[in-house]
């Protein structure tokens, strides 16, 4: 390599330590055909760059297991935290014409509009989030690339991966859909790698462009922690009431709810069918108690809980909805989140955690990020308990005199009660904001316990019926 | 349910939140023939104790994905942390039958010693790290399951579900086989759901008993922090000498063996073997240009560099072996660790992170460790590089030099050199004490830089070049 190349590769070296210090996460996609020199220049980068924060992530054709999951699932999960940076061998591009060209979920993916929105509100997402995203499109002379193609095949104990993805999507194919892409969006930085000198240099140089804007952003400003509260907010949002259910009553409804949720359970395994229970609702509202009914019959191999506390560290240094993507159900499977992603817009905004931009945003970015897994058939159903302010208090009160409910109360409900009206403010916005068709909120009077067990286990098993059976309401 | 039982039941759910509190990780197994109970026994647990802490984990038969792990990889993977409980609704005992009555592996795995010697050294290892490991075995009369398993019959929705497992160990091999266990190892407790409320009242029992005295054990001391280092150590061990290897030669060698690499690459992912590389070594002893050397030709798809820092707060809350253990390779794949699980013996010893038992204990530990993967034919190799202190000094004296070096010394480089002989001891007797057959050290004298890199690349092809064709040295 020429001394030009070499100063820019320290210049991109040192550039990288200081977005990791800064805490910018960065990702670097390399789309191409095959045997076009991605591998030359990826791998060039992955060996300059700190072995302790960079990750190498390549796209294979989705074998059994992870068509079981969300089409951009392997990507979240892999999502580079605040400082690293991953290099993407193939990306969510190739993944998409894969899907495309062999009619991968095709009963949901009929058309590209779909996925191709997933991918524009994926990457929006991030790139709000401050994650530099780079994007290089490699491009070849036919002569060159066979000359690639003939070094492999000449040794005999490589050449059985000559071309092995060409299979999967044809080069011409590849080379017009990959165009629609790259000529709509000036995010992509093309290189020709017909000559080697010039595509490395012409690498590096993008590179280190894009890595002194986002050292330069970063500096600025963060944006301020207003929640943007209204005085004396009110709001008959929910003023919602039910026919109360008797003690009698209850007892002879609840056992059989149960016995047809786990059927309902069955019948989601067999059509592969995840379902996603999202609960919020006012500290006391009996979001537990009622998860543990829904839950009670269930096959305890086919659905988990996920009890959202306080973040680790390792989530706080990856995009708020990092944790939360990585735990989405499998096909099949059973989700139930108590309190879920919508913390972003209720504690943290109420907390200034988030600041203004953050949360303000973070409506729309819910509203997609559901869409990503209703898109692929999944039910997505989200309740919120609410609770009069008296009976919050009895219920607190009676948590403190009993022995086995103790633990169930601390000075934190204590804290986030005087908050009241910032949290019904926050949870009114949010439920005008993310009530969609594709996810709907249903609100859940909760001040009788029994009464809204009831109401939300009938509300599950009607809408998976729904789903399942074409089940109507008359 | 009977009063009695829901006592129980509290009190248990309350001594779970006291494990919580204290950190202890509690493991609790069920085994038992299909329909036997095992379902609502292990159900009850789930739903008593609290969600945001007990994770249900269920062993099925390997899939084509899983198996290119090691047998135990996804006990590792889910190892509960501090303060968290698991249910394993069949676990590694299971899985172990799965494996030995339809010949999983076979080739590595002739008779059962290997595997039963994997999960008695997997479950001592826990054990002494304070993980509460509570096991049941669960038996009922033939009449009762019949029972069990028309109930399920009955339901058309879930009647395909009936008795899955049975087609993969045959019933009557489970009952042999399990005994066996069972039979010479006091810690199971045997239970007979045939009487289902006698059942629900000694599983509860137990468990309490358990808890109890894991609580009671917890508030115990927690040994010292000694070292245990001799005044004025030395040694010869790392006198070792190796040819010059002049700049000439180098330029001449370092191509044709980093190709070579690269073919072994390949071989080893068509045979679905996989390699771990591990280095230690002091500081500016040249570990990272020595792997960058190792890896410059790699294709960057089927291998991955795990740069060991200081633990995160949630590899902190789990077994030290934990974090190294989910990043194995898969077969096929080539894992290096610049630093790694050795950090326990040497960093820990000497910073007093470990206690004198628990880095005392480690060598035993890590040797079993490392036997789980050799054991299905992974190839482990240890390197270790070794510098004189004054070419210690000069090399960090020459970073500090030079800008681009900079960044590579710190503050802490400085302190750990005025613990040299610490060092030294450490490593003598980690040399001493985990030499294995199956993962042998090598020890690399690496005050001159190309040397090192031209032996470790020639021991690394030799070694596997004997794995995969049987060359020989002669």
């Amino acid at each position: 390599m020429n001394k030009k190349i070499e100063q820019l590769k320290l210049k991109a070296a040192s550039l990288t330590r200081q977005t990791h210090d800064l805490g910018i996460p960065v990702m670097i996609v390399f789309e191409g055909v095959p045997a076009s020199g991605k591998t030359r220049l990826s791998n060039e980068l992955l060996l300059t760059f700190d072995a302790k924060y960079t990750q190498f992530i390549s796209t294979k054709t989705p074998d059994a297991e992870d068509l079981r999951y969300q089409f951009l699932q392997k990507y979240w999960n892999t999502l580079p935290q605040k400082g690293n940076i991953n290099i993407y061998f193939r990306s969510w591009y190739s993944h998409f014409l894969d899907y495309k060209q062999n009619n991968i979920k095709q009963d949901y993916y009929k058309n590209d509009d779909k996925l191709v929105n997933q991918i524009k509100h994926f990457e929006e997402m991030l790139q709000n989030d401050s994650y530099e995203l780079i994007k290089f499109y490699i491009e070849v002379s036919e002569e060159k690339r066979q000359e690639h193609i003939q070094q492999t095949k000449d040794n005999p104990l490589m050449s059985w991966k000559v071309q092995e993805y060409e299979q999967i999507i044809p080069k011409d194919i590849y080379l017009k859909e990959m165009r629609k892409f790259t000529h709509s969006d000036k995010q992509w930085e093309v290189i020709d790698y017909t000559q080697r000198e010039v595509a490395f240099e012409k690498m590096y140089k993008h590179i280190i462009e894009r890595l002194e804007q986002a050292i330069q952003k970063s500096n600025q400003s963060k944006g301020n922690k207003d929640g943007a509260f209204t005085k004396d907010f009110s709001t008959t949002k929910f003023d919602v009431t039910l026919d109360e259910v008797s003690k009698k009553e209850y007892k002879e409804l609840i056992e059989p709810l149960q016995k047809r949720m786990r059927e309902i359970q069955f019948a989601l395994y067999e059509r592969k069918i995840p379902l996603i229970l999202t609960f919020e609702g006012m500290d006391a509202a009996g979001k537990g108690g009622n998860i543990k009914r829904i839950r009670e019959k269930l096959d305890p191999t086919g659905y988990e809980v996920n009890g959202i506390s306080a973040p680790t560290d390792v989530e706080l240094a990856h995009h708020y909805l990092w944790r939360f993507a990585k735990e989405m159900p499998k096909s099949g499977h059973i989700e139930i989140f108590d309190r879920s992603w919508y913390g972003r817009v209720l504690v943290e905004r109420v907390e200034g955690f988030a600041n203004k931009d953050e949360w303000e945003r973070a409506y729309e970015e819910i509203n997609h990020f559901e869409k990503m897994w209703t898109d692929e058939g999944a039910i997505l159903l989200k309740f919120f308990l609410c609770l009069d302010k008296e009976e919050q208090l009895k219920r607190f009160k009676d948590r403190e005199q009993d022995i086995n409910k103790q633990w169930k109360i601390t000075d934190e409900d204590w804290r986030n009660r005087e908050k009241w009206d910032l949290y019904l403010e926050a949870s009114h916005d949010m439920i005008e904001k993310t009530d969609t068709i594709h996810a709907p909120w249903l609100i859940v009077p909760a001040d009788h316990k029994k009464t809204a067990r009831i109401e939300v286990l009938k509300y599950i098993i009607r809408q998976c019926e729904k789903v399942l059976w074409g089940v109507k309401d008359y």
